[in-house]
């Protein structure tokens, strides 16, 4: 039996429970939202669609006890207005650290033993927060991180070379945020390497259009919700598949000791391995830059004064 | 080429665009609402999403021209927070009727020759205005009406026998709203008709379970979004496959020369035919309350008056 | 995780394999065929077309080992070739009787603690074997029966009246065989009793559209796979969801004291409960006559000699 | 309305049938055999499929007329007996040739306007005298050419590195035939390039890996069919939805004056452009090769004689 369980119920969190229930990627559900109210309009909601649907999934809510056999929490527990005109994800920590410390320990105690994907904000530093307060082994607990700024990177070339975005590879490393960089040097298309194409490729042009496209699916609205939730559902198909993929996502990295955007080999246990894609100079630069971001948010966190 | 229209991106509208995004149920979608900052973020948002999915769905924004060859137009443009706190959805007639106003003769003027699928609320009146003020065939005109209901009268039904709701049968008639009655003389359960199952049924408190399903569902979002969507996305998958389903929606009946709620057979050209499941004198009379109700609520349209 | 074993891979087993793969319904597959060759083939062949899918299920061959942990089985062996020109399934017995005696303790052996779906025919008699040698509980086994015959009443039914087969309701009972018969008594279209439609429906010729279109889908190849392989499908996705789903399958009916097909409610436990449809007298005496017949089939299996 | 016809009901288009119809892929399938009553069984299988189905595919069977206004035909009519113990998929020519001097004037006669996809052997020569003999424009008519080989490279890779097959990049180019070749210098892992891995990768064996797996799948049924039906099916999508996506297939190249497998861009107007994956001198020498090879094919052709 899959089974999954999401706390926190804002859009991330709604959104990718109506996705897991829409594909039937889970038999079971477990919904927790500090807001009993909105748990129980979820559930019902998301029920009402269920008649419309092929699978059922079962939906359970406000039980931390039935987390106890999941094999994977998302965490997305925030509050997005917190995060500020500037976009500066680092204003949400206040509020999301002292989530992590309600949930953690919840989480813990409900004797539950497998992944933890956390996607709340600041992404890397929450999930370093999340392994600490939980102590679970480090490739069980990691953040969506760079995943859905890799995807919002090929959606921009594929748009510029009119190419699906899903035939765009490569990666988005570093923090899931302002210090993120397009890794250029592991950009295919067609799986050709990107940089070898004979179009005028304005790559500072490009970065701009990468952080534009991100910045263009929240202005409207002030949240993100589908690409986010979408990212999510795949992540979990992956560990529930045991599928072995690769994407990047914020995972704690022994030799950096820090939880950073880097690519992954994605199996039944979290983080099963990691891909070295040779780095330029002036790429390893940007990661090491990005890292130290990362850590300077480490040192806000409660715990760590 | 399978292409269809969005007007109005509330939770309704853009949770029915991410539906026919993942689930490729569309080639083209045109996305239109009155704010253009909200259409382009849901555009990026969904173009992210796409990035993890298997088909692909092109995207258009804010283009009523591009509205002229698709086959089906869902219009769900409307203001939740009319709805006052009563529940009552004719507080919603004083802004939406004016929408509609503003948008048919824009749906019109494109060239537009397909089907015009209503969710605005309150439905029934809607659908009969959007009908009357684009002058398009009646059969190519309808609303949701009470297809929503029925799928809620299904979940309480299931729940109460412990069946999964998709084996329930029968309709919910009449008002998409507080007149609306669930038909029990319709009703089956694994095929065989409720009324004949053992089981100490309380009619009354299944009629209760129905309002309620639906009233959990609204109290804790303010909205309900997953459920509507998932039955327009299902609406529009009978319409594109010419799937001959029977469902109930809010429909032009000619006899009672009104919309309502009423099981009828979907396809390409809209409702093709009407389903008579003799109903009791009781129903009969109840349905006849009900129409009553909505022809009550058409008199407040300002060409009515 | 959802692990599924199918024994036999000819036409049935295999397309089985294919929609389980293809819908990504499982996450481990157990193939196993007496012809090691053919089990390869199709593993690798399913690994291909897997190359351009979203989920990815682990194939796993010829090892009754790795049964042991799964939550169904399905038995498909058998050989089609012993049907004979007159259709009746009964020839196949001599062959199928002495598989199951040989596939049965292979599957106690391997630890197996499941459910076991037989679509080997003669289906009512195979699964009254396969639940006597398992001795596993009669609820955890049983056959697909009528099921398809059902889905074959829905065509006939819709296709006379121009409605989506989906949408008509009702139920083929008794043996998976010349012997079966729809209750007509039970038949909806649309959610209204046939029997009220005012169209001149010959129910004779009816019965015969059933029968002909079974007859139509095997003439032409010889044997049949799609249908049956859906079904079996559906069944394994009922089973893995807990849907407490109504269909018409091959259930040990403890008052008739056999195996027959009748509606019956699917859940994890497998037939978890049954619903009386109330038939008619004549329905009733059609449904003795049936079970006396497969009753009779099971005076030919070695055992009872 | 999304229309494909599919000519050939052997195993490749029976089971492209159900995988289009279980997606429900097409709103209308038409299905053509010499086998009249082939074509009636595989209608009435599916129809049954379609009961336990979401979405409803029309099936129109060995009616020509109907195609003229598909958007799509598929071309799979052969004969696998002919293919001879060696696997050498030139014998299939004296037969296949014969069958598309039959079909193509029918297609054509029909006024048929779309996109012709052939998956007879021997693919490129075939697809070369499908686009001959119809005059189609040669971007309308190409062949799935080396992209099921690229499917069996990418399991072989991914099988040695222990990562998802979605994930290994690359293309396998030339002759759907013994001479085709994998460009290793295009492939990748988790979007490295794979010659940088440093796994002690034997190139040689991966070969062989590659035309084993091959091998396996056909060896014991003595044909394959799901790897290529499935591959045949993200065709279709991909054209349906212009989805622009890149993958190697036979497609006619001007410069080389030849058809041969190499990544192209696919969208609603079929190839829609190519892409230069700049091989190595050695690649190129092989690619010279190998499209000699399909060259000298072609002069076994009648009409050449």
């Amino acid at each position: 039996m899959r089974k999954v369980g999401i706390i926190g119920l804002g859009h991330v969190g709604a959104t990718l429970a109506y996705r897991l229930v829409t594909e039937n990627l889970v038999d079971e559900l477990v919904l927790i939202d500090k807001n009993e109210k909105l748990a129980v309009s979820e559930e019902y909601d998301l029920l009402d669609a269920q008649v419309f649907l092929t699978g059922k999934s079962k939906i359970i809510i406000q039980d931390y006890q039935a987390l106890k056999d999941a094999s994977i929490i998302v965490f997305c527990a925030g509050q997005i207005s917190a995060l500020g005109d500037d976009g500066d994800r680092f204003r949400e920590l206040d509020i999301t650290s002292k989530i992590v410390e309600e949930i953690a320990p919840k989480i813990k105690h409900s004797g539950f033993d497998g992944i933890v994907l956390t996607i709340t904000n600041p992404c890397d530093v929450i999930a370093t927060y999340m392994q600490e307060l939980t102590g679970f082994e480090p490739n069980k607990v990691f953040g969506t991180g760079t995943m859905l700024d890799t995807a919002r990177m090929k959606q921009a070339v594929g748009r510029k070379l009119a190419i699906d975005s899903r035939n765009i590879g490569g990666y988005v490393y570093g923090e899931h945020g302002d210090s993120q960089f397009v890794a250029w040097s592991t950009v295919t298309a067609g799986d050709r390497p990107l940089l070898t194409w004979n179009k005028e490729l304005d790559l500072a042009e490009l970065d701009e259009d990468v952080r534009a496209g991100g910045w263009k699916a929240f202005a409207g609205k002030g949240y993100t919700s589908y690409g986010i939730a979408t990212c999510g559902a795949q992540l979990i198909q992956m560990i529930l598949n045991d599928s072995k993929s690769v994407v990047s996502v914020s995972a704690y990295n022994k030799q950096a000791d820090a939880y950073y955007g880097q690519p992954v080999v994605i199996g039944k246990n979290g983080i099963e391995s990691f891909v070295d894609c040779q780095l330029t100079e002036k790429e390893k630069d940007s990661l090491t830059s990005s890292i130290q971001i990362i850590k300077n948010g480490l040192t806000y966190l409660p715990y760590k004064q």
